[in-house]
């Protein structure tokens, strides 16, 4: 599931910043394969004139666009998919809504989350927090690669491990069963937002190949 | 067009501690013939959940049950239609992801965008402000009865008026043209919501009765 090797989640706070669009602009440039659009303060008039903008340009660059939380604007933009939390749309009706050619994904942070997550519906699941991070907020303690693992051999579906994932620790990740990462401030933190996204990406790669 | 008579739009920050849910009882006991879930603030999961309850009291009243901003949150909880402003998704797109039987209700201001309402796709319009409010930020500033007409002469769907009516000016947003009144604040922010709905109930009724 190459798809998900590098999953930027932008969030423009988090992007010393600079706009929306530039963050996805140097996401995609450093090798991003999905991008996520999640903004929760922001105007759902806004997240489809953005979200319309970043239609165009992850389908050029031949990435996922999943959308946080809104199913409407996932709708209205024509993304791939939506991801929810546990807070956002139930999942079973998230599924219903979305039919059942779009992506859905759901963060999860237990084995019992996770196998509800398979049985209504989701195509794929967020897990975390792996460690620690300061991009989220209200996210659980981290579950570390232990929680992680036992998740991977709970269920089959594609894992994006998410929570203070970077060019650091991504190799442990993956060999701990994740088919790919979840970052924020790893990539959107950074000086260099390609050249971060690049080394990330790398990272991922050779794990799996298991160089 | 009596089902928008009385247009209580329940925000529960406006409702003097009271629950969503109590606010909407005791609208409903007063007469209220349309309810709107105007949360801004709430998760998802909690619009739902509160959703699908206000959606069995509305049906159990007779009285429609309408959206605020979350087209998503209006169709997973099969709410009769969704309310849109200018900063939320475009009418046009909303009345695409609804499909025909839903209602959708678009704030105007002008007699400008009143025309754009119809053109995409509006069911009614919310017209105003009329009167100066406490009730809702960033709303521009009073159109008065004046601009109110002015709309009524220029389209034909259904209007129901907001922005500072109360028991005391109700009968002339009535004549001036509005099919019904919308209100927070006048109701919510009531000691006796029922009473308080009623008497504004009577108002209208017989405005539009010519009494």
């Amino acid at each position: 599931m190459e798809q998900w090797d590098l999953y930027v989640i932008i969030t423009t706070k988090s992007g010393k910043g600079r706009s929306t669009i530039e963050l996805v602009r140097q996401s995609l440039i450093g090798g991003a394969t999905a991008i996520q659009l999640r903004e929760k303060e922001m105007l759902a008039r806004d997240l489809v004139n953005i979200g319309q903008k970043i239609r165009e340009m992850t389908l050029k660059a031949g990435a996922k666009f999943i959308v946080n939380d809104r199913l409407d604007v996932a709708l209205a933009v024509e993304a791939d998919g939506l991801h929810i939390g546990q807070d956002d749309l139930p999942a079973k009706i998230a599924r219903k809504l979305l039919g059942p050619d779009k992506i859905l994904g759901v963060s999860v942070g237990t084995v019992a989350e996770a196998k509800q997550a398979v049985a209504d519906g989701a195509d794929y699941i967020g897990v975390g927090i792996i460690y620690n991070t300061n991009s989220k907020d209200n996210v659980g303690n981290p579950i570390g690669l232990k929680g992680l693992n036992d998740i991977r051999k709970a269920v089959s579906i594609p894992i994006v491990a998410i929570g203070g994932i970077n060019h650091t620790n991504a190799r442990e990740v993956i060999t701990a069963g994740a088919d790919g990462v979840s970052v924020i401030s790893a990539v959107l933190g950074s000086d260099d937002i390609a050249s971060a996204a690049s080394q990330l990406l790398d990272q991922v790669k050779s794990a799996k190949a298991g160089l």
